[in-house]
């Protein structure tokens, strides 16, 4: 567990050295800001974690082949409506396109520019509307960029922190955008860091990689996995602080917590904004054999059609949550679980205790429900989010291509 | 793959020496038939497949290890509404009860009966209804206990064969609950198989176990593995055919194929009345690496969130079906998928192929949509049926408790 204690949340703020921009190209049919880049005055550390589906896409592969040369990165071009994926050559050749007019724009060598797309599968870009679209991005310092990247979001999921390192203020800025086809594996759909940080491309990726594994690898909206997901960390260390190199350097640790923390928080509000979703669910495991189980448990409890059409309805069917937990690989004491909604025990050693159904349901209108449980079987831990499921979630996904 | 070509489905009717009862007790709270028994006139070997949950319900416990003492059984005491599920030892004692008293109603040894409960997890039976029950029971031949095993099933589900063994007609005749909470993993739902062939209890558990891995596990509603999954086969011998011993014997693989027609035929009425369905969904995977794969692969696109809420919307968004092929373990060739909705080819070699949208989305209207894929790295196949997921899942699972 990362303690996150002494690190808070501020208001959204760029990191010194980072401009951006977001624009309507008309990508797709909707009236929204669909285009955009993010800039680094000069190259940045930087790190990435990509989606495990095997049909990965485009942009995907090319940003991962552009960071996985030599950590670093100073620009990428976003769009959303179309995802670039299942699209072969043609769709290659259009992403390489995009990074080589945006490096020529910008007067930067290729290799420091990613590109990520999301949103309709199978479909070529419009490259009319795309260079016509490099061409007019200009440098902004508002938050357009996170908006641009959104698809069927109900509003931009922003995370800030600020930290001491060595005397100097640190920044670190996240976006993201979630929404459907959200249950990453090892990786995540689109979420980007920005930091004024200074610390070496290699270490950056192994923290990353870390935290990610119980931050946004911990949320699933509906349990598919995206081809497109990809979470990219900037750090171009213009906050002047001296460059972190080791896990031992004396504000690794809080340069991790602030990382952590803004990961998490970039998770809780993707799974809460889910495609229809009403409201954040937050389970939190105790007694786990391993973190790891901890995890599992936690992630299929939120996962659940069942638990999740319940928390819609305020039903609190614990029924539900006891039997999720019997269908995960993880050590159970059958005769010893234990499970709270919203701090109102219903079940302990996994049989009904008397509670007022009522209050329980009432306390279930919420815009979060916190589910505990206690495995008592070890003293590891695990924490997953999710939303509840809903009509809109069925009419969103009933007509997204059309 | 069980050839059943020869083999076809028949009107209901029971095997020679069953008889049965279904009636209202008021268990739950609709106004349904809610308690019933299946009955040989003799002893039939039996064999069952029961939930891989670790919460496995008191009544699937014990009808388990009845069956597992010597693989024979001549009756069955069933509900719904309660699952008689994580209710401790209160909730063992009470399926013991029911067996006892069934056996002493009978006038036969205890262990030749089972009992099996599907509903809500978590309550206990009430069991002044349930003693009232068991003395109201009354023998007859019309199919009342394929209904009193229903919960949120629309209609009830049986299917009937009828084969030739050595001169005599055998007759095979299953009956299921199914609806919500359907993703058996080694096992499945309540389903209940009468045969009045006969056969070595031994050798009718492989051949169960065998069968339900082809039917019954490759269904899925919505992902939720029940802790009540049960099926029982019955085989009493009253058709006079010769015992069957050994998977040598001359009648034993048409004994098979009907066995398998029955089980598939089950398994997809249960999928086309999953809670909320408007229409049955079949994947057949070609090309898999082995037949395994080619069964998950079937199986995960059945069991998309997003592929079944497209098809409620008849939206033929074939991305969501390369993304969920995509996050399978399955071997694919990623230059090389192609995929078809209602024989409508829209992917070859995993790229997009022009096709007429509003004639495709016309023939999803349809209660049934056929999904069909080519891997193109192996000739094994495999098969799977859901669903869609529409509102009325939602509205069903939000409101199930109270």
């Amino acid at each position: 567990m990362i303690e996150t204690k002494d690190i808070t949340l501020t208001s959204f703020q760029w990191p010194a050295g980072y401009y951006n921009d977001g624009i309507e190209m008309g990508i797709g049919q909707s009236d929204k800001l669909d285009f955009g880049y993010l800039v680094s005055e000069v190259p940045a550390s930087a790190a990435g974690t990509y989606t495990t589906n095997k049909f990965q896409a485009a942009p995907t592969k090319l940003t991962k082949n552009m960071i996985n040369q030599d950590h670093q990165l100073q620009a990428m071009v976003v769009n959303s409506a179309i995802a670039n994926s299942c699209t072969g050559e043609q769709g290659e050749d259009n992403a390489l396109t995009e990074q080589q007019l945006l490096s020529e724009k910008l007067g930067i060598d290729a290799h420091l520019v990613g590109v990520a797309s999301t949103g309709l599968i199978g479909a070529q870009l419009p490259m009319d509307k795309v260079i016509a679209g490099i061409k007019q991005l200009s440098p902004h310092h508002e938050d357009n960029v996170t908006k641009a990247v959104l698809t069927t979001d109900k509003h931009s999921k922003q995370a800030c922190v600020q930290l001491e390192m060595s005397g100097k203020t640190v920044t670190i800025t996240g976006f993201a955008k979630g929404s459907g086809m959200i249950h990453p594996k090892m990786a995540t759909m689109l979420g980007f860091v920005t930091t004024d940080a200074a610390i070496d491309g290699k270490l950056l990726q192994a923290t990353l990689s870390e935290n990610v594994d119980t931050t946004f690898n911990q949320i699933t909206v509906d349990g598919d996995t995206s081809t497109n997901d990809m979470v990219v960390v900037m750090a171009n260390g213009m906050a002047g602080a001296p460059k972190l190199t080791s896990k031992e350097d004396a504000d690794f640790s809080s340069f991790q917590a602030g990382l952590h923390l803004v990961l998490q928080e970039l998770a809780k509000q993707i799974a809460a904004d889910g495609e229809g979703a009403t409201k954040l669910v937050e389970c939190n495991v105790n007694g786990a054999f391993s973190d790891l189980e901890g995890q599992e448990v936690a992630k299929a409890i939120v996962g659940s059609n069942l638990v999740k059409s319940a928390i819609f309805g305020q039903d609190p069917n614990w029924g539900r949550i006891i039997s999720t937990v019997g269908m995960t690989n993880a050590h159970v004491d059958i005769a010893h679980v234990d499970i709270e909604i919203n701090g109102i025990k219903m079940v302990q050693d996994s049989l009904a205790l008397p509670f007022d159904e009522q209050m329980a349901s009432d306390s279930m209108g919420a815009n979060k429900v916190v589910i505990d449980v206690n495995l008592h079987v070890g003293s590891a831990t695990g924490q997953a989010w999710g939303c509840d499921l809903t009509y809109n979630y069925v009419k969103i996904n009933a007509s997204y291509h059309t």
